[in-house]
C-alpha cells in the first residue's frame, strides 16, 4: 500500500541487493521511520522491541533473519544460532516459528555455498506467500463490498467499521481486514472507515488510521464507546476485523472489545465479518469463550498513554489516579452465532463446524493426526 | 463521601458562614484542590470553567451564586443580573435553570433585608434535597445489592460495572449511580467496582475511580472495551449507570458506550440497572433511539488527552495521526428492552410506559398540561 504517495510493503529488499528494509513502527503514527537491517541480530532487535509487529510480518523479518545471518557465516552451527536467537525474540508467536522452520528446512540440507541464495529466496517466497494469501482475501471480501456499494445511491458512501489494526503494517502488504478495503477503494468505489481507536494500545487510531490516511482512504476515528450508536443509525454498512484464532465451530478470538461490536451488529441488522489467513483456523479448540485462556497484559498499557504534544515531544502520561487498581484483558471472544461470515483465501466460509471442515478439510485432518501422534 | 479519609459534601459554607466551598475538579484526580467562592462572578466563573460540574451541582454552586450576588446588593437589579449571568454559564442545563428558578421564586418578594437569609436558607434547602433524593435512590439500589451479596459465597464480592461518573462528585453527595455502592460500602458489604474509563473524556478513569478510592471502595480500572469479556466470564453481578434523559418508554440516554454495556449484560443475563432522580424522565420524548438528538463533540476531545508526566506535570498529547478525522458523539441511547430496571428516590420501576407512569403520575400529568399550554 502507499506511504507518502508511493506503493510499499512493509519489508523489502534493499537496492544492495543482500540488506533488508523496514518501517520503524515504534514511531507510528507521528513519524515515518525506516530501518535497515543488516544482521540476524538487528532482525532480532526489531522484532523483540515492536519496531516491526504482526504476526505475519514477524514471520518474513525472521525468515530474512536467517538470510542475513547465514550471508555473515553458512554453517550449522550458525544456522542453529539464528533459529535460537530469532525465535526467542516473541516465544508465543506461532507464526514466528513457522517461518522459522521454514527457513531451517529449506536451507539444512544444502551445501553451505548454496545457503545464502536458498535462504533469500525463501524468504522472498514467505513474503510473497502471505501477500498472495491477503490478495486472495481481499478479492473475496470485495465481493461483499460491491453488493453493498450497489444498492446505494450514487452519492453514498459504503460505511465500513473495523476494530485494531489487521491492516498491512501487520503483514507484507494489503492486510486482511483491510484487503478488502483497499481492493474497494482502488476500484474507485466510495468507501470510507469507522476506525475504533482501541484502547488500551490504540492500534486503530495510531496504525490503522494511519494506514488508510496515507493511502488515500476516508477514514474517520472514533472511540471504542461509538460503534453501537452507529449502527442504530444506519451510520456501518458492515463490520471487519481480524482475529488471532478461530475455533472449529467458528468462534472468533481477536482483539478486546470486538464482541461488543458483534453483539451492536447483530442488534441492528449489520453484517459482521471476520478476515483472515486458513491457518488461523485452531481446530483443537472448540468453545472459544470456556476454552481459550484470555492474556492479561501490563497495567501501565491501560494507567498511561503515550502520544506527541504541541512542541513535537513523544510523552507519556498518567491517566489513572494514584492508587486505582487496573485491568488489561488483550483479547475476547466473540461467539460464531454474532459471526456473519469469515472471509478466508478460499472464499468467504459460514463460521459452523460443517463449514469450516467442508473448506478446510485438509487442516482439520493434519491437526488431528499431529494431536493423535502426540 | 470522604476525601483524604475526611466526611465531605462537594459543596459548602465555610467556617465563615457567608462563602462557599467547592473541589476545583479540573485538578482531578492527580490534586484535590479547593475553591472559596466569595463573589456571584466566582460562582459563574467555576461553572463556565468546569471546576465544578455535574448537573445537580450546577445547580447547588447556582443557588449560592444568588446568595453571594444579593450579599453585596440585594436590589432587584442585581437579582436579574445575577440570574442572567448564571445562566449562561451553561445555557443548556435544565437543572441549572430549575435551581435559578427556585432561588427567584423564593427571594423575589421579599424584603431586601431578609433576602439574603432567605437565599441562603434555600440554596441550603435546595443542596440537601439533592443529598435525600440521593440517600433514597442509595437506600432503594442497596436492596439489589444485599440480594445478590446474600448468594455468595463468605470470601466473594459483589461485582458491579459503572460506565462514566454518576458519582458523589456530579452531585452534592451521594451521587446516583455511586449511591447504592457506597451504601452496600458502608454497610460492610465486600464490593468491588469495575469501573470503565469512559473515553473520550475519561470520567471513569479520572472521576469514578477517584471517588472510590478516596472513599475506600475497591475497584478496577478497565478500558471501555473489557465489560464484555467480564460479563462473559462471570466477573460482573450486576451493572448500574447514571442518565441523563429517561424517555416516556423507558428509554435510558447516557454517555457513548452505555449501550454496548447493556447489549453485553442482556447476553450474559447480568442485570443492567440505571439510578436517576425522577425528574430526569422526560415524558415528551418516546422513542429515544428516533426522537433523542445526540449533541457531536469537539474532535479535540478524541484527538488529544491530557494526564500527569513522570515529573509531575500536566500535559496533552494528540493520539490520533494528522489528517485523520475524528468524531466524538457525547451519548448513546439504550432501548429500554435491555435495561432491568431504574433505581429511583421513589423505588424500583419497571422501564415501561406502564410503570413509569404509575409511578410518577404526577410527573406526567405536569408535563403534559405544560406542552398543551405552549
Amino acid at each position: 500500500m502507499k506511504i507518502n504517495g508511493k506503493a510499499t510493503r512493509s519489508i523489502w529488499l534493499e537496492p544492495d541487493g543482500w540488506s533488508v528494509g523496514i518501517l520503524d513502527q515504534t514511531q507510528l503514527p507521528h513519524r515515518v521511520g525506516f530501518l535497515r537491517l543488516t544482521t540476524c541480530a538487528d532482525a532480532a532487535h526489531a522484532i523483540s522491541s515492536m519496531q516491526t509487529r504482526g504476526a505475519p510480518l514477524i514471520g518474513a523479518v525472521a525468515a530474512y533473519g536467517v538470510a542475513l545471518a547465514l550471508r555473515d557465516d553458512a554453517s550449522d552451527e550458525n544456522l542453529e544460532r539464528a533459529y535460537a536467537l530469532l525465535l526467542a525474540t516473541r516465544p508465543t508467536a506461532i507464526n514466528l516459528k513457522w517461518a522459522l522452520d521454514e527457513m531451517m528446512a529449506a536451507v539444512r540440507n544444502r551445501p553451505r555455498e548454496e545457503r545464502v541464495a536458498v535462504a533469500y529466496q525463501r524468504a522472498k517466497e514467505i513474503c510473497d506467500e502471505d501477500v498472495s494469501i491477503n490478495e486472495a482475501i481481499g478479492r473475496n471480501g470485495l465481493t461483499i463490498i460491491e453488493e453493498i456499494a450497489a444498492r446505494k445511491k450514487p452519492d453514498e458512501r459504503v460505511n465500513v467499521l473495523t476494530h485494531c489494526n489487521a491492516g498491512w503494517l501487520a503483514t507484507v502488504d494489503w492486510g486482511t481486514a483491510t484487503a478488502p478495503i483497499y481492493m474497494a477503494h482502488d476500484k474507485g468505489i466510495a468507501i470510507h472507515v469507522w476506525v475504533d481507536e482501541t484502547r488500551p494500545r490504540n492500534q486503530g487510531a495510531s496504525l490503522t488510521a494511519f494506514e488508510l490516511g496515507q493511502h488515500g482512504v476516508p477514514h474517520t476515528v472514533i472511540p471504542d464507546n461509538t460503534g453501537g450508536h452507529l449502527m442504530q443509525h444506519g451510520l456501518v454498512d458492515m463490520a471487519i476485523v481480524g482475529t488471532d484464532r478461530v475455533t472449529a465451530k467458528g468462534d472468533v478470538c481477536n482483539k478486546i472489545g470486538t464482541y461488543l461490536k458483534a453483539l451492536a451488529a447483530k442488534d441492528n441488522n449489520v453484517p459482521f465479518y471476520v478476515a483472515l489467513p486458513s491457518p488461523t483456523i485452531d481446530f483443537t479448540v472448540d468453545d472459544g469463550v470456556a476454552e481459550i485462556p484470555i492474556e492479561q497484559r501490563s497495567a501501565e498499557e491501560v494507567a498511561t498513554i503515550t502520544g506527541r504534544t504541541k512542541d513535537g515531544r513523544t510523552e507519556t502520561v498518567t491517566i489513572v489516579p494514584e492508587g486505582s487498581g487496573v485491568a488489561n484483558y488483550g483479547f475476547d471472544v466473540t461467539p460464531a452465532r454474532l459471526v456473519t461470515g469469515l472471509i478466508t483465501e478460499r472464499g468467504i466460509v459460514a463460521p459452523s463446524r460443517d463449514a469450516l471442515e467442508r473448506a478446510f478439510a485438509d487442516h482439520a485432518s493434519r491437526r488431528r493426526s499431529s494431536e493423535a501422534a502426540e
